[in-house]
């Protein structure tokens, strides 16, 4: 499918694109933000690094907020900033709660009636926009891309990264929802989106599952905020997250933020570590 | 008076504080934002860059989207970020336009009824408000200030650091109002706060007319967008503050920054040069 260009903004010495597209997997258009560095072009294509944002949260937050783009320019790395969830669907109670419906996809396929006629986001983010940018901007590098996320997406990075071993060079995640099966964000998404069948459909969207079935090493960057309600809540609970990851001697690095929140601050203070943290591996001689 | 701290967020090693307090020249309660580098005590006091936002802006628009923490944090500045016009003062039409009454205070004194009861931004910024912060916050440096601002507050940063040369080090500004008696935006908020005075009081809030009388040289730096909407409508007029400039003999840069337009996007990309400017003079070894 391709795209519009609603609006083409100057910034970091590259550009940032507003674009939507009708998507298929989410039966909708869907909008989202797209930088390129200035480096950007066909002939010398750039890496690519999926910025997820959390719930009630859009493409916009990240792009005007989080400040990916000074070290990304610099590294000559594009970042898209994809929205959360489709949109106006017209599901009955789709805008009741900020933690279910719209803005709170969770990046994960619905099975349940009625969601499972649009909330795809995770074949919409793993799957259909991937193939549609790289077919339709020739700047951007398929081959190498990197995720990251905040919150709600950066449950979604891990477990996109972790359920497609090769699909991503790297990962990474600002104060992520580490163990959605044992959270009551993630609770009340995964019954809503799978229903009960917890042992299958619930662990295969569960980073704290899914990490000791990954076929190789990681290096997983994360930072939270000692400071941020949330985790304090056991919402984020990546102390799960770092015991599963000593069990199966995987490598995964928590950075413990003292005082930080759950804001994009916090997301702002540490954004140029989490995309050199990316460009580790995008930029790695091959 | 003294502050409240309505909030404490921790940002890039230092602090943003959510602050308010009871101000007289604009009879109001004022809110405003003010980040403390982590390096800033009682015992070793940092300099301090007032950043004077744009019309409809508050606070908060400079300190979640300015992407000015980032060097400050280096460099060891505090940077406040105050609000743009006094509110809920209850006067007819104050929330009618965009561009006059709240959030467009222009950062002048009002000598016209009814403004003149509460729309005292010159007296605010200049006086009441440091006074107030250097008083309360030992952590800042009254004796090291710079100014820098956007749009109408790259006006007042121009014009208060014109006034009163010596009070501030250092100015620069992105994509100021340069000769608000020439310009629409301007042609209004002089009308509606002074009246019809034009030699005399709207010459003394011109930045192009007070250049030739500040009795030192200048090294003035401003940033313009050539895709800047309001600067092809002729609203900011950089041509004529360099001419005056060419006139009298005074150092200023205009960078005309090529497709970048009037928003946050602007800023956040050259918001590290404009610390650095003011750095050369907070941080000059004395």
């Amino acid at each position: 499918m391709s795209f519009e260009t609603k609006g083409t903004i100057a910034d970091f010495g590259g550009k940032l694109l507003k674009l939507s597209h009708q998507a298929k997997s989410t039966n909708c258009e869907m909008n989202l933000n797209l930088f390129l560095p200035g480096s950007a072009s066909a002939s010398k294509p750039v890496p690519v690094l999926f910025y997820l944002a959390g719930l009630t949260c859009t493409g916009d937050n990240g792009a005007e907020k989080g400040f990916f783009q000074a070290k990304a320019a610099e590294k000559g790395i594009a970042v898209v900033f994809p929205d959360t969830s489709p949109r106006g669907l017209k599901i009955e109670g789709e805008d009741e709660s900020y933690d279910f419906g719209s803005g709170a996809g969770f990046y994960v396929d619905a099975t349940k009636e009625p969601w499972s006629k649009g909330y795809k986001m995770y074949s919409y983010i793993t799957d259909e926009l991937p193939a549609a940018l790289f077919g339709h901007f020739k700047e951007l590098d398929g081959n190498r891309v990197s995720i990251t996320g905040h919150s709600m997406g950066g449950h979604g990075a891990l477990t996109l990264f972790l359920k497609n071993p090769g699909k991503y060079k790297s990962v990474s995640a600002f104060a992520p929802i580490c163990n959605p099966s044992n959270c009551p964000w993630g609770e009340k998404a995964f019954s809503g989106y799978f229903g009960e069948d917890k042992k299958d459909k619930w662990a295969e969207h569960d980073a704290t599952e899914l990490l000791a079935k990954y076929p190789d090493n990681t290096d997983i960057l994360i930072d939270v905020g000692t400071g941020d309600n949330f985790y304090k809540q056991k919402q984020l609970l990546p102390e799960n997250f770092e015991k599963a990851a000593k069990a199966a001697g995987k490598g995964v690095k928590v950075n413990y933020r003292d005082g930080y929140d759950h804001s994009y601050f916090f997301i702002s203070t540490f954004a140029s570590d989490h995309v050199e943290h990316a460009a580790k591996y995008l930029l790695k001689k091959r």
